[in-house]
């Protein structure tokens, strides 16, 4: 047990070495990346989908389901940034709702995505706490970062 | 810092339940099942390759990177199997390349998805250790739990 506790400790870091690594390593093609970041948002949107189902009471809240969904998409959240490496815009890219401005005004980018990164562990913590107002309460706030970076940086 | 490692180690039980709960809350429709599906095994797929690169000598070998993404391999082989729930087959879907006995022969197919998670648990465990032979002969034991589940549940 302690050993595993060690084990994914680790996990923990390695994670957030994953961070300041976006070049990857064998150098995909540009499609590749689209798909890959594409992927990452569908995993995201598969997890973040039914927390705002039980914000919205439209299916029973289940703190345990959003803690476990909550996890996931912080977990993609540290592994979206690579998804955007330079030459996979929408002059490189046909099929991709990713805005120029990405590239162009990285910084800000790089702030969004951190902001959304934050947000999302926060509502991890605050799922396991199992308070049912403050989870929906930080669902809230997660899904902000979702919209900030869209309305700047995605296409309608 | 124990407070990180407790909250981690807590996201590792979340993520262990998940592999109970193949059922999805918010009954997303078959062909969102199958682009989840699909999404995690990009995002499989997009941490493996550069392992494979490095494995082959194509890139240089980096105990650290693969640690990183064998992590990732890891994690979405534990929310791969929700992306097969009940009626994203085949008869429902088109673009999958599932083959019908997932659902026929179900125990058999989770057995394999077994297989698969553990030898990933142990890629990450042996990228940790840093020995590059361990960590090459790891890889090789991880990517045949893939072929034996391709060759015998996804059509060609």
């Amino acid at each position: 047990m302690k050993n595993n506790f060690l084990r994914i400790s680790l996990i923990g870091s390695i994670l957030g070495v994953s961070l300041l690594t976006v070049a990857h390593a064998a150098d995909p093609k540009p499609e590749e990346v689209v798909d890959y970041r594409q992927s990452v948002y569908t995993v995201i949107g598969w997890n973040f989908k039914p927390i705002g189902a039980m914000v919205k009471g439209e299916i029973p809240f289940d703190a345990a389901a959003v803690a476990r969904h909550a996890q996931y998409v912080e977990l993609m959240s540290k592994a979206a940034l690579e998804g955007f490496s330079k030459g996979s815009g929408p002059d490189a890219v046909k099929d991709t709702e990713a805005k120029a401005e990405i590239w162009t005004n990285w910084d800000k980018f790089e702030t969004a995505m951190k902001n959304f990164q934050q947000e999302a562990a926060k509502l991890t913590e605050t799922a396991k706490g199992g308070d049912e107002a403050a989870i929906k309460a930080q669902f809230g706030k997660t899904a902000e970062t979702c919209k900030a970076c869209h309305k700047e940086f995605r296409k309608d």
